[in-house]
């Protein structure tokens, strides 16, 4: 006999719609939908196993953030969120799958990177996940691996332009993996910035003296990263295959993406609430408090940002990511004092991102759907997870989110729950909250208390691409 | 005791999901959806009045053809559909809601202009209907008018920048009526080629003895949409009102509506069948059977059609309807002969727009969703009509169509049910074909047989452009 | 036996060269140039009449103003410079060579208007002159009579967008003139603000009670100028002819002309020292100042400067031009008092430019010989007065300016010789100054006092534009 | 006591204008011009040494090559052309200046490369000469020695975004080397492909045993020159240079400049006769005769050629080089039979610039003033070479070409005077020949006889780029 509950009397968002309509869930996933107050609506009342009341309130997708970096090794520290703390603040903030990066490191196949992901992960998940892989040595054998990975569900390679001697690849190798991309169906994700040329402006940087945090910012150049972005666009067009670029956070870059999109290629671009949100001013405050928010590609100037918010509303850029990679700025990023270029690089982020968009609604900047498809569906799509996550529709995963509109909080480390000293947003009032949250049916925040678990969390592959035109 | 149909077994697509579910309908309305198999769906199985079996089918909302013009007096004759045979071929073709455009006549009021289209309209319908207003006299008073047809439902209204003399609007009053738009929220729907310009060349090319109806496709040259177009998209941002361009044929005007829409602007885009499917080569077809093509703005050369197809994919274009506006070869396309301005301007096509679309989807030129969404769900937001009409929905009218993606069929005058005595697509086949159509759960085509009537569809007053970012 | 000045040790610069060159001028034209000391420049300074010692002095051809309005009707009083003291002026600001506008009146033939403008300037001119024509009455009989005016060396003619009712032109006659200049070499050159469009925005601020000058600027705007200029440039391209904007204000306009230049089209645009030097920040000033601004195209904000420098600098304007148009404050200007729209538009500059435009050099926005081009030669290539006019080489006219490029002066009404009783530039430094100033040969300023004399210059008919690539 | 030659009755042509004038040369400059039939040239008749008839005939600078490449060592051979054969061949072809490219080896120092070109060119030229520098080893030691060399006339550095392993710098050696010139005047020219990736291209398309010489344009495609010319401008604006592209070929190669300096930026432009006259279906010829057209970058499909002319036109590009590099077919490009990476690349053209360009103005592409402004003017002043040398002015150096625009000529190996066996334009015919050439005064071909010698030619330090706006 199945379990049944039934979401009533709330405001279904998604991508498309906006119904108001019962959700019903039948073992894990969401049996059907019907309008307030229908026969059919009725008739499931008093057959639910239980009812969640959802009157005055958003019945949202939960969302899908598909760039976190857990336990990321970054400039000899980690990232300092784990599967098990990073996925229960990331349900706490409403978002019920993560695409984390499992990590190649040069002269290692992408099979142990990835078999080391897969093992901090299992077991440990609060919310479902998935990996992108991050090839740092693209080789004969690593070119091969990525189909066999393709089949097993990682379906998208993560690729540097930057960090020289690190994760760089270099065009031909980028080249390389386009090609076999377009052959196997695995989507190329570029880090757009030019490495090579911005090392030599940090060398020169601190050979000025100039160490400060803020100097991250300026040595990181926008025209570096629209440089960057064109080079993978054409290189995606000599592969004939598509790319979608990580983190843009330049007006410049955008207008690559622009160009790009309107020439009807696959060109696709994801931003960060940080470049939403914060600027460079953030990257001056003084006594080393812009470390904190040191991330690359860097905060831009304020400028930049209706740029950014013009992307979203034209679809120029698809998906809103966190780029979530948390570090202590005790002890961890401290390790820059005195020399920007040794602060690792990120910011934490996961529980943050569907309360901010949300913001964003009430700013004016997007609509409801909106938020939805750049939070929850259009991420969904880019990475083969839909319509299982990402919509609230018969057949869909039952990871759902009961959101109030009308709620008031104040982020701050004091009250978040990701394993990090400090918040990007520290003292920052948003209008809205999740209030529960559903994954896979069963109940992991109930009215702002988590009764989820570590290991309820299952590792989810994933299709390729959905959103190719 | 409510009336309950069952669409079971279909593969449900609406602009946003492609989802296996059966849709339950409830006293003309989509009351829920349900995954096929699961208990909320068999429980309906058995209370169901009636039930369809879409078993191997395509569950599709009906079609929104929101440029149709029936009955319409151009060039001393009218268009040869009356709303009752339009009407009745719209729902052939898969189409459940038009919305046709009322005429205001210089010197008339907008008002008598509208009376005059209710009156021929009503009781004679099988679909549901809606109007556009056309203003041929923007002045105080008629422009006072528009605040009160917003408020009655007829929330747009179409200027001409061609037809000198008779539509023609200039640009004081293109600009004075986008003001009040944009105070009243009614939205300007633009023909946008160059009239003033485009009659001088028309009397030179008559002067030369070009009076071919290839000549028509000449004279209204690309470089005057696009112009048109452009100035169109000026006024707008002066006034801060958004603009419709209806029936944009040609790369460069579509060029204009990127670089617009580029800067984030509300600027939207319609095109039509003919100009995909369709080119110059037709309106140079011999013994004056081009004049079966002449409609403004003219068919182009076939290598426009790219760009058509491409702004269709980046949703530079947002909407295909059909200028549905046919007049019979016979008796009135032949008042044309020895001077092609005198030839009638408009096609039959209400009832091969959804069928086309389903090609092209065949084609490569886009996936089913977008099929979807540029027939059904973009045209009904454009126009106020959403969620109402243009998705599956629970709360939406049950305006269904079931549709057989494999059938095959043969476009031609001899089979087609609009009352026009030619095809413009004669002899072309098309996989795909509407089975059966319900109107508010009504069923009017029933296995590819009539089952409606005239005065089934009622008019339908619309809320203002739900389109806007 | 021949008259001979030589000008000695001085630095000749053209649009080409810089050339440490003594000058040979013989019965009024530049017989030879030779380098300083060498044997043939030696054996000049024996047999020279007359020497002119350049030594420090830059030796630069007599200014080409093709813009100016010495005289004009408009809004029911006219220009206050005549063509006796305008041209005076011209000459003690190195200009030698004016272009000014003959004017049809509706219902007048092109002859008449001509004629009267021939009588206005016979035996007047202290420089040489000569004529555009401005249509403001496009039918069959002048364009007709454009023939004969190309003939006659009027081979020029200007249209508007602008002013309805006085000067303008629908785009059917823009279209007409276009063709016939297209047939005979006749140059159109164009004002382009949309007109029909201001008028509407003029009547709604005067409505609300906005009549100060600087409401002027407000309505006239950008994109209005814009969208014209896109328009002109669209019906060029129909016609296949060239087209020359005039007075080019905006940013939004430049970029109109670099998309088109890119292209490779023969379009071409002049601006202003006005617009280059003052902003909106003039038209506001209090106390009806403003007035003293009030031109059309209007002076727009200041960030639209750096636009027109660089267009200066790119080749995408080719001309800087006066649009001398004086009205005396007291007694015109004031005509508009409380009604901004019956101000009469224009401003005084011809003795200005020479002097504005190398203080630019000084201030880094173009070159020494960039300076010369856009002031001399590219007017006197434009306008088909080359050779003849704004060159120094053998065969041209000895029209030779000495100018002191260190001497430094303060602009003001108090010391200029036009005859108007306010300076657009009053208190304004400059450093570079007009020593002497050769018509033909003639000495006209010797050493900083007029020497010349009504009647000096002469009617100089034109060939066609020798600017077309 | 001087020695004076005298050039009578001639069209003298530059950049800027056309003059009836008598050239006369004291002591191997211009002293001075004089127009036809005045006192001035008469007195000139009698007294000078010797008089060139140019009657009927064109007076123009001589022209010059600034891309040259003799006795280059490229791929285990060295170009065909020594010094003494290629500027012969330059003289007979109306070229006086060339600027040939000295080679730093990797582990080499600029100096040591500069020495060994000294010597090859030392008393072996007929006409003057200067040298680029080829910078294949930027590193902290060779940066500092570019200052030295701006110092004594080798004031421009080439860098290659090309051959990964020979000349190849990464974008940190250019950016570094960028900012160098920027601090002392050097001016970088850029070889821009992306050598990176077209390096795989042509491993994958020999894998697949495409080993043809029409692989050779398919490998390196058009998107590769543009991206690096897009990267090649980006950098730039990082370092605040200015930027040469040596030999443009591809349109969207072209589409990067123009935007570039749309913006106002130092980036300029080079393109060669092969570009514009040669294609990809000279590269297609059959048994291996494709080979003689193999050069990087490639020749392109015939469409780009419409966008090379226009760049011409609008002064995108701004120079026309040859990039002369001869290899004999015969026992050179043979060394690439079976595998077209092999085939050394360079094309012969030093002899056929002029006259390509004089028929490129009968055909309607440039004007004659544009003609000399590509070919003498615009390099001269790009390299810090004017007005010695590009023009025809009091003061400049006698390089002058006598030109009979009516003469006709079939381009052959036949008859060329350059050290290779095949002609690129074997049997095309040409209006226009070079008949006699002054080198500094001296007559080195007298009316199509060789009259220089080897060693007349005289080594030209240059200034630094007075092209800069």
């Amino acid at each position: 006999m199945s379990n049944r509950t039934l979401i009533r009397g709330g405001l279904v968002i998604t991508a498309a719609d906006e119904t108001h309509a019962d959700v019903l869930v039948e073992d894990g996933r969401i049996a059907a939908l019907a309008a307030h107050g229908s026969t059919a609506a009725e008739s499931w009342a008093e057959a639910a196993d239980r009812t969640v009341d959802a009157t005055g309130k958003y019945v949202i997708p939960g969302g899908v953030d598909a760039h976190t970096h857990m336990e990321l090794p970054f400039g000899g520290t980690f990232a300092s969120d784990t599967f098990e703390t990073g996925t229960r603040a990331a349900a706490w903030g409403g978002t019920t799958t993560i695409v984390d990066f499992a990590v190649q490191s040069v002269g290692q196949s992408l099979r142990e990177g990835l078999d080391a992901w897969y093992a901090k992960a299992d077991g440990n998940c609060a919310v479902d996940y998935a990996f992108h892989m991050i090839m740092a040595d693209v080789n004969e054998s690593s070119l091969k691996e990525m189909d066999l990975l393709v089949e097993e569900g990682v379906t998208s390679f993560k690729l540097f332009m930057a960090y020289p001697g690190v994760f760089y690849s270099d065009d031909g190798q980028i080249l390389r993996a386009m090609q076999r991309g377009s052959a196997n169906g695995g989507l190329i994700m570029m880090h757009a910035e030019n490495g090579i040329a911005i090392d030599v402006l940090v060398e020169q940087a601190l050979a000025r003296g100039e160490t400060d945090p803020r100097y991250h910012g300026e040595v990181r150049k926008v025209l570096l990263e629209a440089e960057a972005t064109h080079r993978a666009i054409q290189l995606a067009r000599v592969a004939g295959a598509p790319v979608y670029v990580v983190h843009v956070s330049a007006e410049e870059a955008v207008a690559e993406l622009v160009a790009a999109r309107d020439k009807g290629l696959n060109v696709f671009g994801e931003t960060c609430p940080q470049y939403l949100f914060l600027s460079t001013d953030n990257l001056a405050e003084p006594d080393f408090e812009g470390a904190k928010y040191v991330c690359s590609t860097p905060l831009r100037p304020k400028e930049h940002q209706a740029a950014l918010w013009r992307g979203l509303r034209t679809n120029d850029l698809q998906v809103v990511s966190t780029d979530h990679c948390p570090f202590c700025f005790s002890g961890q990023k401290e390790l820059g004092r005195g020399d920007f270029s040794k602060i690792p690089n990120g910011l934490p982020g996961v529980e943050n991102r569907m309360d901010l968009l949300h913001q964003a609604v009430l700013d004016g900047h997007i609509s409801r759907r909106r938020w939805i498809e750049i939070a929850c569906a259009s991420p969904a799509r880019m990475f083969g997870l839909y319509p299982k996550k990402g919509t609230i529709s018969p057949g869909a995963d039952a990871d759902i989110v009961i959101y109030d509109p009308g709620a008031t909080q104040v982020l701050s480390a004091g009250t978040h729950h990701m394993n990090v000293d400090y918040s990007a947003y520290e003292g920052k009032r948003i209008t809205g909250q999740v209030e529960t949250v559903l994954s896979r049916g069963e109940t992991v925040i109930d009215r702002r208390e988590f009764t989820g678990r570590a290991g309820h969390g299952v590792y989810t592959p994933r299709s390729t691409c959905q959103y190719l035109s």
